[in-house]
């Protein structure tokens, strides 16, 4: 079968691989119909996450069940399915908590050996272990560029959003207006928020950012402190979303939140930062870190996509072939598109 | 001043007395511009809830601070306010709990001498103690007739709703229809719900129910039950809210709700009632009970219908004079209107 | 091998059964070393819950791993392990939620077809499905009699206590002194209750209660509500634990209970049963039910147990072989014991 | 009445002042028979809090009301009473949120003009603004030297265990064993955890914290993470509190904490420090953080401390006159003290 493998920093490759087998029970093979191009992607693709050169890529995923093990029960052979980008066991300590994000066996699709060494989805087929926990079946009517979204980016928005404590009422600031971005200002107003506040630099995706119902505001150009204010009678956001991962942004979220508010830290932090922690500290801020736990959401996400609460859809702004895959990571890499899903 | 006052069950009376005055430095007084007729008044009117003839009834209002006390500091003289329909003192062991619909100094306007012999806000003034916790600005641009619904109504759907622990992707069931059951649907569908299934037995609140985004099933002729299956993969529904207070009405909401779901009962309940406890217990259920908790909300629901994501305006079918009281009491009573707006 | 088994009300029997063997690749098989005769036991023996006669009864134990499927990961050959009293699949809607007492494939072991056909523990080996889930190594250094309790009656009360909403500083009324009541007022106690408050009729178990730091009341010869005023400045508790599962004690467990407070109905219903919802619902108690828990609270309930904090030693009033299992059932039957332990 | 007031960094004088009068009906005047030295008190000594000289200090007190204006209703004239160090208005956004930390009209005892011109404790007598939600009865039969840390020292411990979100059968590390770490302790055991570990330089502390029932560890000659990972089965533990505020300390606690548990930071941060983010976002840990939120939880504090399952008594190694405040804080700047009491 044909796969995308990472071979070099800005180079990805369509090479010939052999279909998966079922090793485990509890596996299961999907025939893949669609599959994203993501944000994560991009830290391997930039090299910034180290993968071995030939490993199959990609995370976001939509199929067809071909085969699945004896003890495969939620989805069956011939299923339309999504993927979640992660799989966990449902039985550790973490599982049992249900922070499956954190499960101690927990394996992320396309990352290579640091996270599971686990053939990625932007292939032809793809292995899917755990299945019973990773895939779901895709609700009739559901297009595929739309349940690509359930087990990854809108999940990702959704855990952001809900995990942060944002309740109906809120006021919630999203900073960044990238997919996960904005998928957040759609699950924060699909859940109640009075006020959506979106922040970027990119005039394209404030001008979505406001089709989704939030007050866009530049960056730099606009006045965020002033615009938060104005939305909260002074007091700033109940939650704020740093959907970007820098200090400089972590420290507007800081600003931006009112007293005894959640920072939701959902953009990828690797290394030491400088932190105003004398900020933090004196409005008594909580701060919510890490990747999201979209195994805990998916069925939440995939009902209010389902009942048209959230829609992904105009996200996606380009189909390509999974042979163009190297056309798709360079547009990607570009900022052409918001969401590229490439079908095998 | 002219005020409405319980005569007699059935009657009530448009009747002069004198103009409220500051009692203690938290005190207010508001000149009513709009005031609404309430299905607890009803219970008045009907002679169930027993109070003093003479007592001046209602507890839905808005309108404007003609004289506050030195300790009143979130309202200023002139400023045009709502009211929520008790008070709380902010300091006993309940309100520091946050439950301050179980405030050992709770009174409720108009209701007599068993809950705090306050007198009630159908009058052309009303005395407001404890106005830091009870009044609220009302946003600017926003109508009485929607103001009203803030402090009493639409506050007793969203607890219901968000106390009964309906989150995002739920599917909630509305039992009955009512003003405070249509509210419910809204601030359910408005805080992320997949799905709202809305029972009665009354068309036209079926219909207002469905133009809410409701799944609308008629109690008798319809099949409850089986819509609730369809819709939610024959699980039952997470959340239902039993908006009537009757024992037939607790016993279908235990049989739609999923097993280690929650029961919301709003409704009232004054007596013993035979229960299926086997069915509650078996299926693991939480019942959660008891007049709303509408200080701790009013502010959230205020934000949510500023920004229009509430818009109970739809549920006012009526508006009168307050010296039509009688008349606006007997419409009432007919069902002839879910919610009637008097102006003094 | 030698079982115990169901025979008719008021009789059980040992009798001979060929040894489990491994079905599934996350099945084990446990050769128990201790079992235990539970209150749930009863209501087999006494005929109010039917099950076929020759099935073999017990939901406690603790033992030696004999066999482990491949996918048995937590546990192995060779580990000494404790169960939970039933399985859970940790992927199914209710799984996902943490709500594993609700699994749509849980089976109850020793309970007969309508919960789930697994033959009970009171064996000298059982046949453990979702091994991951159901059995844990047993810390080193704690006695059998003592890890024999944290998947089972100290689960239960850790349950009752915990998700009843019972937090530090509260008070907590216990109505049922058997072992899931005494061991929910160790529970109160080690979480920070200020006051626990025992109501039993049976003496010797208000003497354990004592022991354990309760206030004990004698139900009908003391003043259950007196005393619980006294501790509570007038308010009531803040949770009740109802250890009993009948009405006069539900409608006591609502009287005692403080406005806005919990009653935890962790005793048994199975029937339509007369309640005062007016009492109930004028005090907005929140009224939580249905079958523990177990397996998420398993961890922690050990942890405290090997800490110390927890200690149901006491309880165990008597060791049996499995071969005097009719006796035992006999005298667990005329409340001769506690606990009791059999070993085969 | 006599006072003690800062003069300059390192000096405080015992000063002449004019005895408080009421100024609103919701004040109080307690009469001081204890009040603490506290930790806080330190930064205004070391002039890291720049306050007013001559401004009156300190915010722990017991002592007896001797006036209280109309509106306060919890406590009498006559009556034994503690104060909480801060005041609030129990009815702007923030408290009606339970975040009385947060209160916009907050003040802080004897902190100056930034933290709200509130003359402080150490003094005679000392006026109680908000004396409804600030001043509790003693319980009968507790000592002054115990029932001064509710309403502070005691209130922060219980703050950042139970906000820090630690439950029944949890690890605990507590980075830092002065009074606040070790009453930390004593909350964390008193509330089920399983494991406290304690860490500090101070052999004297670190017997405390073992006194306590905590495993201390050395920071510099122990094995923090060694001792963490034994006694956490590798993991980390659930929660760890930051009681010193300092950049290496949150590093630590961050190392030392499970994946998707919470840092509890109580110690003050004041600055921009340096933290890695990439660990705990890696990790997807929560930071909480602020000043404790000691009204909401003074009842429970209170409630345990009067049952016996918290008792600070240990930590008070010195009683002083009020007139030896000079030789007081000097001693307690050399930490020769724990806690010192004077009494006027």
């Amino acid at each position: 079968m044909r796969a995308v493998t990472f071979q070099a920093p800005g180079e990805v490759a369509v090479e010939e691989r052999p279909e998966p087998e079922l090793l485990a029970p509890d596996d299961a093979v999907v025939r893949v119909d669609a599959t994203g191009v993501c944000g994560s992607d991009l830290h391997i693709y930039h090299g910034r996450v180290k993968i071995e050169p030939g490993f199959v890529i990609g995370h976001e995923f939509v199929g067809t069940v071909v085969a699945a093990g004896d003890a495969v029960t939620r989805v069956s052979e011939g299923d339309r399915v999504l993927g979640c980008f992660h799989t966990a066991c449902g039985a550790c300590f973490y599982c049992l908590q249900g922070a499956y994000q954190s499960c101690d066996e927990a394996r992320v699709f396309g990352h290579g050996a640091t996270l599971g060494s686990l053939q990625g989805a932007q292939a032809e087929q793809v292995l899917v272990p755990r299945a019973n926990l990773t895939l779901r079946r895709v609700p009739g009517g559901m297009s595929d560029d739309v349940a690509l979204f359930a087990g990854d980016v809108m999940g990702t928005a959704f855990h952001a959003v809900v995990e942060g404590g944002a309740g109906p009422g809120d006021s919630v600031a999203v900073l960044g207006a990238g997919p996960v971005g904005l998928c957040a200002m759609q699950v924060a107003k699909a859940t109640g928020a009075a006020h959506v506040i979106a922040v970027d630099t990119v005039e394209d995706r404030l001008a979505v950012a406001e089709s989704f119902g939030a007050t866009a505001v530049h960056l730099t150009e606009g006045d965020v402190r002033g615009t938060v204010k104005e939305l909260t009678e002074g007091r700033g956001v109940d939650v704020c979303i740093d959907a970007v991962g820098n200090p400089e942004v972590l420290d507007l979220a800081a600003r931006v939140t009112r007293k005894a508010g959640t920072v939701s830290a959902i953009g990828v932090y690797a290394e030491r930062v400088e932190v105003h922690m004398g900020v933090i500290w004196i409005k008594a801020l909580t701060l919510r870190t890490g990747r999201a736990n979209v195994i805990a959401h998916v069925d939440a996400v995939l009902a209010m996509i389902a009942a048209g609460v959230l829609d992904p859809a105009p996200l996606v702004s380009r189909h390509m072939s999974l042979d163009e895959a190297p056309a798709a990571y360079e547009a990607y890499a570009n900022r052409e598109a918001l969401k590229i899903v490439m079908s095998p």
